[in-house]
């Protein structure tokens, strides 16, 4: 995966825990793309400070996936709602068939949780 | 929500976080169903000690689910899925109709996360 969209998904799902601090120097980074010399000033903090700052952060957030696993959990169930979602524009395909494959989709996707 | 269902859904996502030891008396406590005695005999606790580390742990695990809703989301999105599996079952409708709902649920849901 790309290592902004990662960071992304991981700071969706537990930026929460991360201190205020640590949420506006990892938030200026991964969203709003700024340098870390920016940040540095903005914040008033070395470059350095704030290059160990985000790397802190990408590993509590890494730390929270590689416990938790909720990313994962999303990101498969979002791939299944993908197929359903494509089955339904589908016009090629008997509409019997295709119901048939959304209702094995969305039953599994039931039981997985 | 019945208690110890809520209680399993945020053990069932944040458990990890717990300690070893926290754990297994949680498990005990709302997986396995033992008493407070029981498990205070089993751990080498207090029966006092087995009810504060549960309350602890209750408290520990909401604390999380109130920064991050990951159990809510998870919820709501199962929710939606559960309508798309009756959807397909269902079959006084149309069946243009229901593949039409079908599209915009699992669009609201991708588009969600």
């Amino acid at each position: 995966m790309d290592r902004i969209l990662e960071q992304n998904l991981l700071y969706d799902f537990y930026g929460e825990l991360l201190t205020e601090h640590q949420q506006r120097v990892y938030e200026d980074a991964v969203y709003n793309d700024m340098s870390l010399s920016e940040i540095a000033g903005e914040q008033g903090i070395s470059r350095q400070g704030v290059h160990d700052l985000i790397k802190r952060c990408d590993k509590i957030l890494q730390d929270y996936e590689s416990k938790l696993h909720l990313v994962e959990r999303f990101m498969a169930a979002k791939e299944k709602i993908g197929e359903i979602e494509q089955l339904t524009a589908e016009d090629t395909t008997d509409p019997e068939e295709r119901m048939r494959r959304i209702r094995e989709l969305s039953r599994s996707l039931l039981k997985e949780w």
